[in-house]
């Protein structure tokens, strides 16, 4: 694929971007990355994502590409030479996909509880949150990575919300790693790959903007 | 793939089983049928699908594969030899999820809104449904089917709501044909093929259901 155009439309703490830099950083496709201002979202991005106006958006020889999970398998489909992301056996991949996508549907909606709610409601939200996680580390287990040996799809759709767990864990007070101390071994191995340790933002300056939104919100 | 067996489980009014079924009918495999009593589940669907506990799962050599899409895409790269339901191009591949992806997060919701809710949140909730359903006609526009001449993984997604298109008009008091002139001579269309015609249920049989449903739910 020389001489093609990479551009992703992009908000360094959405964990849906970082997936995405995650999947170019193990293809090592160079791009150019554009900043999102959310409040104020460019033409571009209202242009390229008319339907859902987010982030992230690939955009690959002036076309876009939408949605952080079918972003990472056009990446994986159209740079196949290395590192593929998908398990090769149609099982394992179905086994991948329910597991991201396990992900999207409860992880993403109940992390959020952690931080927005307060009293009964928080605590109630923290216990769901918990019990997601272990459910997904329940999956991991002893294995290095969702699928077994490989770092791919699943472990992609999941990572990304490592660096927003010193947030949750503050406006929560628990230990998710006391309560998962399997996933977060899992999530430091992950964090040993440059493609994921260099994606991830520093778990402090997440906090610090969620802290700071959350004070505009009067939470 | 001689000598495999597949089994489904399966609701017969449900638009997500009815995906596999059309996926599975365009592959020409034969398969076991097992109805479940979503009001009594059987042990059989609890062992194969203990995260959602949700029908359709397809048990492919007595292993469970959950998610309608998920299934869907696994049943076309196992019997790949014929009827590709994904397009072969990448970009136009990652179309075809993009829209599947926008029937699952909002035709579902937006079309159950039609006739649980009441009142001003009733004409609220046709208003969003029918914005939501132009939206896909807009994308289909005059091709033959959703990414043009093949008949596909997008849809599938959408064209088993069409056996409830009749439910949601009469609850609704709406006419989607009137509403979606494109969008229904698309799903006649599907509608003349076997895989379509012989899954989709009669469109009064779901409102009788639906009926005694709402009845009992002092809808």
């Amino acid at each position: 694929m020389a001489g093609s155009e990479v551009v992703l439309l992009d908000f360094w703490a959405s964990m849906f971007s970082m997936r995405v830099k995650i999947a170019l950083a193990e293809k090592g496709i160079e791009y150019e990355c554009k900043e999102e201002d959310l409040g104020n979202k460019s033409s571009l991005l209202l242009e390229m994502n008319p339907i859902h106006k987010k982030v992230p958006v690939l955009i690959h020889n002036g076309k876009p590409v939408n949605e952080s999970g079918i972003i990472v398998q056009y990446i994986d489909e159209t740079w196949n030479e290395k590192s593929p992301l998908m398990p090769s056996d149609p099982y394992v991949r179905a086994q991948a996909r329910f597991w991201a996508d396990y992900v999207d549907k409860k992880v993403y909606d109940a992390s959020k509880r952690t931080w927005t709610l307060k009293g009964e409601e928080q605590e109630k939200a923290k216990k769901e949150f918990i019990e997601i996680l272990k459910v997904l580390e329940g999956q991991i287990g002893e294995k290095t990575y969702f699928m077994g040996e490989s770092f791919g799809y699943a472990d992609i759709a999941l990572v990304t919300f490592y660096s927003w767990f010193y947030t949750f864990e503050t406006f929560g007070n628990i230990s998710i790693e006391k309560e998962c101390p399997k996933l977060i071994a899992w999530a430091k191995r992950c964090m040993q790959r440059d493609s994921v340790s260099k994606t991830l933002p520093d778990s402090r300056k997440i906090y610090e903007v969620v802290m700071e939104f959350s004070r505009k919100l009067g939470l």
